[in-house]
C-alpha cells in the first residue's frame, strides 16, 4: 500500500501555493500560482526519477519507464488548477495520488512492464476559460487547439497568450500519445459515499453536461423616472428564467440537476435598469435525452418570457459533453483493487465532469472516487480525511499496477 | 434669451471627455476623465470672469459678483459626473446651463443684485460610490463628511483617497455657504413632457427613494454533483426576490417603481452554485408611506423565501431620501419664466433624485426640466434637441435673474 502520510504532506504542501481566503485555494489556470504549482510538481516528479514531458496545451506528463520497450504507458492523473474559491483536493488528489503511485513503486523497487505516466491536465475547472476540461478535450480531439488558444477570460486575455506568459507552453504536439489505459482518482464532490459509509466509489458512468450561455437584451434606463410599463428589464427576465431552470431540473428528477453559477448584468449600476444580462445555465443528467429535453424546455419558456417582456434573447452553447460509460475492464480493475484491499465500495455515477470523461474517448479509462465531507466541493471548506485519501490512492495504486503488469 | 448654439457647442465639447462606447459618456466621478471635465469647466468659468471656489468634497462654485455686498448668492447648477454608460445631458445640461446664464448676463452687460454661483456637485450618480447625491448631501448636512470619505468603490478605493488623487479636494469647509435660492435645470429622464408635448416641466415635487442592499448567503457547492435537495443557491433566492420586487412595485401603482440595477453573485463561476448574492433594490414613490410599505413587504417576502430555501439574508440601507416638496416661490419663479417666454409647460414630479432634493433642505429650491427623447436616460443613447435645451436654459435664465434681481 501507499504512504498515506507522504501523500497528505504533499497535498498540504501544494495547498500553500495560491491560498484562498477561507482555508482553500485560488490557483486558477494559467495564473502565476498555477505556474508555481506546476514547478513544484515537476520538481517532485524529477526527484522521483521521472522525465517530464510538456505539450502545446501545457499538459504535463511525468514518465516512469517500464520493462517492455513496446508496451504503451498506463496514464494516471487529474488537474492542479482550482476554482477561484476552491478546495485543496479537487483535482490535486488525482495528480499527487499518481505521483504517490510512482513513489511507492520506487520504495518497493518494483518495475512495471508498461511505463507509468502521471499527468496534470491544463484548465480542467473552466472558470477562467470556458469550457471545462479544455486541454484533455484538445488531447482527445474534441476541440481544435487554435480554438482553445482563443478562449478569453473575463478580462479579455486569451488562453494561448496566458499559457505562453506563464512559461508552460511545450513543444510536443497535443494528442499524439497513445495510452494503454487511463485512471483518475478524484474526490466525489457529492454526498453519496459518505452517506452510504463507503470508502471507495467505483465510477461506472459520468453524467453529461450542457452549458448554455444566455444573453438577454432589454433597454438601459433610469430606475426612478422610467414608468413601470415602459421598462425592458433584462435582469428581471433573467431572474424569471433562473427560477425556471430550477423548476425544470426538479421536474426531471431523480437524476437531473440545473443551476446558473455565472451571472452578470450591465451596466451593473444601482440606478440603471439592466439593459443586458448574461448568464450560463448548467444542466446535467446521466441521460442525454433528459439533458436535451431540459434544454428544449428552457429555450421554449425563456423565449416566451422574453416575448412577454419585450426582451431579446440569444443562446450560445459554451461547453458540454455527453454522458460517459467507462471501460468495463478498467472499472473492474478498480473494483478488484478495492475488494482485494478490503475497502468497502459501491458503483457510482460521477456528478461532475472530469478529464477522464474526454480521455475515455481515446483510451480505456476508469475513475476511483473517495468521499468528501458533506459532499461539499467548489468551496474553500472542501475537506477529506487522510484515511479517505489513503484508501483512494491505495486502490489507484493497485488498479494501475495490475494494469501495468509486473 | 440665452445663446442656444453656444450652450449646445459647450455640451458637445464636454461630451468629448470620457466618451462612452455607444455615443454617450463614461465620465464617472473621481476618475481622470472627471478631473479633465472639471478643468474644462473651470477654464470656461474663469474665461467668463468668475472666481472658482472648491470645497473639501470637491464641489465647485463659480461666482459672478452682484451689486449688493450684503446679498446672498443665487446658486444654480447640477453635476458633471455620468453613469458608466451614461448620456451627454444628464447633469451636464444643468451645469452648462448655469454657465450659459452667466455668459448671457455678460453678453447683455447685466449686473444682478445678488451674486450668482454656478455649482458642480461631486458624485451625483452614486454608481461608483453609493449613495447618489453624496456631496450635495454632505453640503446639506445629511451625511457626515468623514463617512462620505470612507465610501468604497467596487475595487475598494475610497472616495476620500480618489478625490485627493485627482487633485480636486479643496480647502473650503463643506456646507458653510448660505444661499438666497438654488435652481437646477435637468432633463426629465422620463417620458411625460414629450408625450404631453410640453417644452418645460415645472418641478413641484421629487419622489422619494430607498436603496436597500440585500446580501443572501447560501453555500457554494458543485453544480454537477450536489443533489437538488442539498442546494443552498443564493443566486436562485435572489432571482425569486427580484421577481417580487417587480410585483410589489406594480401592486403600488400608479406611481411606485422598483427594480435592481446592481447584481453580483459569488464566486461567479459557471460550475459553482452561488454561495452569496448581493444586489440593491431601488424602490421609489412620491409617497413616503408607499415606499415604507414596499420595503416592509419585500423584507417579509424575502425572509420567507430565504427560510424556505435555507438561505440567510441581511438588509442594509445604502441610500435614500424622502419625497421632496420644492419651495413655492422658487417654483412660481420657474412657472412665471416659462409663461413669460411663451413656452408650453406643466407641473411635474421628478422621478429621479437630484442634488436639488438635498439643497432644498437648506435653501429655497426649484427645478426646471426639459424633455428627452423616448424618456430615455442612464443610457448612452440619451438624446435631447437643441431647442429643448435652449428652452430649458431660457427659463432657467429668467427664473435666476428674476430671483437675483437687477
Ligand atoms: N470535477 C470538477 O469539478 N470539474 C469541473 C467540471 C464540471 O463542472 O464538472
Ligand atoms: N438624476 C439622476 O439620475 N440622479 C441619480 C440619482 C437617482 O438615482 O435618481
Amino acid at each position: 500500500t501507499i504512504n498515506g502520510d507522504r501523500l497528505w504532506d504533499s497535498l498540504m504542501e501544494m495547498a500553500k501555493i495560491g491560498p484562498g481566503v477561507a482555508g482553500g485555494n485560488n490557483r486558477q489556470t494559467l495564473t502565476d500560482e498555477d505556474a508555481e504549482g506546476r514547478a513544484l510538481f515537476r520538481q517532485w516528479c524529477e526527484a522521483a526519477g521521472c522525465e517530464m514531458g510538456l505539450d502545446q496545451m501545457g499538459n504535463m506528463f511525468a514518465r516512469r519507464e517500464g520493462t517492455d520497450p513496446d508496451a504503451l504507458p498506463v496514464y494516471v492523473g487529474s488537474h492542479l488548477d482550482t476554482q477561484p474559491t476552491g478546495g485543496k483536493y479537487d483535482g490535486v488528489l488525482g495528480v499527487l495520488g499518481g505521483l504517490e503511485v510512482i513513489r511507492t513503486l520506487n520504495d518497493l523497487n518494483i518495475k512495471t512492464r508498461h511505463p507509468i505516466v502521471v499527468t496534470n491536465w491544463t484548465n480542467e475547472e473552466g472558470t477562467r476559460f470556458a469550457p471545462a476540461m479544455l486541454s484533455s478535450g484538445v488531447f482527445a480531439g474534441i476541440h481544435e487547439q487554435g480554438w482553445a488558444y482563443e478562449r478569453e477570460d473575463a478580462r479579455g486575455k486569451t488562453f494561448g497568450a496566458e499559457l505562453e506568459r506563464i512559461g508552460w507552453k511545450g513543444e510536443e504536439p497535443v494528442g499524439q500519445r497513445k495510452m494503454h489505459a487511463f485512471f483518475e482518482l478524484h474526490i466525489e464532490q457529492g454526498p453519496i459515499l459518505e452517506a452510504e459509509g463507503k470508502d471507495i466509489g467505483v465510477v461506472t458512468h459520468g453524467q453529461g453536461l450542457s452549458w448554455t450561455q444566455v444573453t438577454i437584451t432589454g433597454k438601459e434606463s433610469h430606475t426612478g423616472s422610467t414608468p413601470m410599463p415602459m421598462r425592458k428589464n433584462a435582469g428581471l427576465g433573467m431572474a424569471r428564467m433562473l427560477d425556471r431552470v430550477d423548476a425544470i431540473a426538479w421536474e426531471h428528477k431523480p437524476h437531473a440537476v440545473g443551476a446558473a453559477g455565472h451571472i452578470d448584468v450591465y451596466p451593473n449600476s444601482r440606478n440603471v435598469i439592466p439593459g443586458k444580462a448574461v448568464f450560463t445555465v448548467d444542466f446535467r443528467s446521466p441521460d442525454l435525452a433528459v439533458i436535451e429535453a431540459m434544454e428544449e424546455r428552457l429555450r421554449e419558456e425563456a423565449t416566451e418570457i422574453c416575448e412577454q417582456m419585450g426582451l431579446e434573447i440569444a443562446f450560445e452553447k459554451v461547453g458540454g459533453f455527453d454522458p460517459v460509460e467507462f471501460d468495463k475492464d478498467c472499472v473492474q480493475a478498480v473494483r478488484d483493487a478495492a475488494e482485494r484491499l478490503g475497502y468497502s465500495h459501491m458503483n457510482l455515477i460521477s456528478g461532475a465532469g472530469h478529464d477522464a470523461c474526454w480521455i475515455n474517448r481515446v483510451a480505456p479509462t476508469a475513475m476511483v472516487m473517495c468521499p468528501c465531507v458533506d459532499g461539499l466541493s467548489h468551496n474553500e471548506a472542501e475537506e477529506i480525511s487522510k484515511d479517505w485519501a489513503k484508501a483512494g490512492a491505495d486502490v489507484l495504486f493497485h488498479a494501475v499496477v495490475e494494469t501495468a503488469g509486473i
